[in-house]
């Protein structure tokens, strides 16, 4: 298949340009028969569009999701689900002069040399963030089906901003705190401290990184396909599509580096008649299969790459190096957006391994039970 | 597709069991005309084999592939290249007791749940890091494939074990020493120290985690496909599907979290005629797409589950906690096996993917020139 | 993958309903640099279009195609290319009374069967011929492709209709007059006859089946993958997706269960330095590959279901036998309008299997040569 | 994916050739927990192996089968399951002869066009019939798992060799008669004509096509995904990988195109409280879907390409006109050999479809159960 399109049974497609007429996606293979409606899709939408607070761009979108196909009476009829959002506010007339001195950190100059200048390289075209915007959308119904099919619940959160990490915080902090600060943040306190340091550092012209932690609960043992469809492989393929991400670690992840067997590996033991395990160094996945642990992973997000900074690039058509201001508005971090971009893909890979291990049926009840 | 299979043109098929007959693979879309022997995958083979020294394993496995189709009068056809090695020196003895009270970090627990008691639990079966011959014979065809090509070189090591990392060297180092050391260290003191250090973790029945880095070279500018199939996508998808792989990062990777902008983007310039940047914190890829930059990534594996200490399991049958100690030999860190593994991983995915981009054609010459 | 997506190259995704918003298509992978306009794809949907002539329905849709992403300064981008058509003249008032009496040789019982009663039904909704406006939008690009790549020339045509055959014409004819009568036919007095047929059975309450015969010219040889991707299989495949096809023979076909190997081996032969063979027999295909020869096949299209008849079918509500007669607007036959979509399905096979060849390159040409 | 592999969830990829080391599959996806053994897979193998009687091939073959993996203690596990067959009595000498005069009717010119010269070209290679063995190991595996899970039982016979057609049969008398006589028809009587019919062909050098025709039965309500992975598509997709196919045709088929539609429809009743058709023009697919009634339809195979007698091909070497007398030992016609193999790639699409359609659980029972 082509790279626009992924999951086995639960397949999402992706269309769309970040100044184009839309971004879009089609969802092919959700069960017939769950309630969704536009309000479903435009609640998971606003949580990630721009223009929401000082920390992120001042664009203004309002991002209206149109549910096209696949849905009929409030209901999926089995049948693939299109869904978009238009563009509005853009505003394209500095990328001209972009696509001949392209923006350190962008996929300008690649994308340019990769399709022999035909992309659309306005707003970053197809290599622009907002094109998660498909993510969500498609997530939002992967969420749904989750919660009511399995009980999954998935919880996303800036674990780190600039260096300022969250500690000492439960899940249920951050299901409750997240989306109650603007940086996404489980504790309002860190969010404070975080939201404080992305300012000063767009007041500096600069940009930060940040880690975004994502769990999610209830998932029943043994989703995932060996050898290379285990469930870190697949949650790391649709992570790793996310512009900025440069890294996922499962579990006690890198850190393992330095523990030794006897440290890291998780003693099994008898909890309520069921057996669980004492710690959770796994993160939920072993031999690539959920082991009805809480699956935990976190994601890093490089600094924002457009900063309102001098930057040495160089000028395609002078052959020569020259400095570069990347005009337009910024996200000095795009960490606070990301929380429900990671809650979405993590919902579409669990969707499709879901459906995939029969634990959840293509068609969910019958019309009128 | 199920789970075992992966890649659009060039498709890996990988089948097989720790204590079964064979582990083997299919190799599907290779291009035709290759030249290709038994003697190119058994070198790579035997930089994996176990039983080479103190440092891995004492069991004895000669590991001999056999090609079993695709090739004809040594060379690549275009048809599916099937290739297996025989399993011998199975000792299976021990694997009904693990079948009750399973292995703390390893997949016995979670593969009985998963296949209702029907896998082969022998040696791990499925969930083996035996099945790692596999990729090693398909990237053994992919990293020819990639050489006479387009002159792509792929290089891993052993960048840390047990903490002790290596630091201050360079890829030639890597490159000419990793093979000639028993810990697959870029640099010969620090493998000592690494081999003292995995030496005395075995004496204390534990083992040891670390990280390997690897590094792609020559790779040509545009490998990828947005946005599922982007190279760091892919890459990551195969690499999570090694056992006990829990993590990678590109480039800057997780430190990029605490850095900024300014910082993080890599700056282009002129270098003999031809646009690079300064840096290399994307890893050689941006936007999902190579840039022409060397590939550099890094991957973290967990210490090795087996190891000759009790543990606290639970005994399915009685229903209750008991403790074990693991049977049979083990590895003490899989680190060095794993070098090897990753350098097939990586060819599988660039030779996909430089197919995919059309610049590896599906018959390499005509017959007789 | 999902059952609306077709393709490993040129991958084309369908979504819509006969009475929802909209019926369109995602095309991901068409390559880079290819000059195309909503006229380009406009012309080709007007020849399938309702409305046209007596033969077909009276329905009157405008299908107005809109492209929504991958195509920028009237070039394609390498980016997925998103189209619709808006449905417009949709009378669903009849739809609710055939749910409870589903029309006999429709898909209206099984569908509501599978989808447990949540599917669109009206109009047929997933199942209608409406949908195969996707394939036309999708293969207007790929013929587009095809002729300016590879010079590659598809024409269908109408070959029986009702039990009148065209006989005794060349591809020549079919080239010139297919779209100068109503029903497709290759001969303006084969059309007459045809049409006249039509017209008499429309006037019964019945309808006819009919034969479509399809070529494509200047097929480069070697197109195909054994095994289960070989041409036929391909394009036998995407014929069976089309509403109403009951078969499908290439060459000779079923002709060839009463010849023997002597009158049916196509022998070589050398015309002008090249080798060909006598005859065609094979109908273009050996072996699952294209051979040079012009690629042929027939395609039966069953009689159109919805006829203005008194049929027994049963009411579901009552659980038990009644009389139907279908109401609304029908086609007599479906033969003339599937015409241009047998030539788009075609095109989108011979499309995916010359990128997967290496025939076509992911860039046609870099912007500004 | 690459062309060797099909089917989403019972997925099925072919390796091996003619006259190499062995022919062979894996297949990926196999529910856990089904009963299989060697003699299971060896009696299928049996139905179609080669000199059987006269009208077959004189060739001996002994053709056993070897489970290499994913079996265990005589069930599936959920890993994938390679099987193969060696080949033995290779007599590959006269074919470099025929590749410089490639045979008429055989895929040798354009296999070798296309890859190059690097194919193999013994005995056909990878365009053998020979590769239909990995169609039957895995049909073997397909049709246990069809039959114990839901019941369905395939049926396929010779229903038409050289224009002697069986005619009025029941499906009761194909089931116990078609592999009681050595060209697989539906009746004793039948069968005799046939034979001699073939024998007297062979005599003259000459060789005969014909038509098999395969009833699947209790196929439940819903299989099938619109639109291209419909029950038709695929069930023609594979058929006609088969090598000498030339078409395909279910229920009426071509037979369709001179019935009207009040002829053709399938009215629906109640019988026995369930509603069922009149008639099954449809083959038991509507929508693309199975709609409860026998899934039926018919394949036309072209005479056997190898004949001893004189034809003209081309000299490669000489660029000149040649006679040729294909030497070998050939079969006559292919139709009773293909009788078991049309079993088996209905069972192939049938057991996908059904796992995808959620009536086949990934597990099919737990272990001790």
């Amino acid at each position: 298949m082509s790279g626009n399109i992924i999951g086995e049974r639960f397949t999402v497609v992706t269309f769309g340009e970040s100044h184009g007429k839309c971004v879009g996606v089609v969802v092919d293979g959700c069960p017939a028969g769950l309630e969704i409606s536009e309000e479903d899709i435009q609640h998971d939408l606003d949580l990630r569009k721009p223009g929401q607070s000082i920390v992120t761009t001042l664009r203004k979108e309002t991002d209206s999701v149109e549910i096209m196909s696949g849905v009929f009476k409030g209901f999926t009829t089995g049948a693939p689900i299109m869904m978009l959002v238009r563009n509005e506010d853009k505003d394209s007339r500095s990328y001209d002069l972009i696509m001949d001195t392209p923006r350190p950190g962008h996929a300008d100059l690649v994308a340019r040399q990769k399709y022999g200048g035909f992309n659309d390289y306005r707003g970053g075209g197809r290599f622009s963030g907002r094109i998660t915007a498909s993510f969500v959308m498609a997530g939002a119904i992967a969420k749904k089906l989750l919660k009511e099919t399995l009980g999954i619940e998935i919880v996303a959160y800036a674990l780190e901003i600039g260096g300022i990490r969250a500690e000492n915080f439960t899940i249920d902090d951050a299901r409750k705190n997240r989306y109650q600060n603007e940086v996404r943040a489980p504790q309002p306190e860190v969010a404070e401290r975080m939201k404080t340091k992305v300012i000063e550092t767009r007041e500096k012209g600069d940009s930060l990184g940040g880690i975004v932690e994502c769990v999610a609960l209830n998932v029943p043992v043994g989703l995932g396909e060996p050898v290379f469809a285990s469930l870190d492989s697949d949650i790391a393929r649709i992570t790793l599509s996310i512009p900025a991400v440069k890294g996922i670690e499962f579990g006690s992840g890198f850190s393992s580096a330095t523990a030794t067997g006897k440290q890291n590996n998780d003693e099994y033991l008898y909890k309520d008649g069921r057996v669980v395990t004492k710690t959770n160094n796994s993160g939920g996945i072993l031999g690539g299969l959920s082991n009805g642990m809480p699956i935990q992973y976190r994601t890093v997000f490089k600094p924002a790459s457009s900063i309102a900074s001098k930057q040495t690039t160089v000028s395609l058509s002078q052959s020569k190096e020259v400095e570069l201001v990347v005009p337009g508005r910024h996200d000095p971090t795009v960490v606070p957006r990301a929380v429900p971009v990671l809650e979405s893909t993590t919902a579409i890979v669990l969707a499709d391994h879901a459906i995939r291990a029969g634990l959840i049926p293509p068609v969910l009840k019958t019309q009128g039970d």
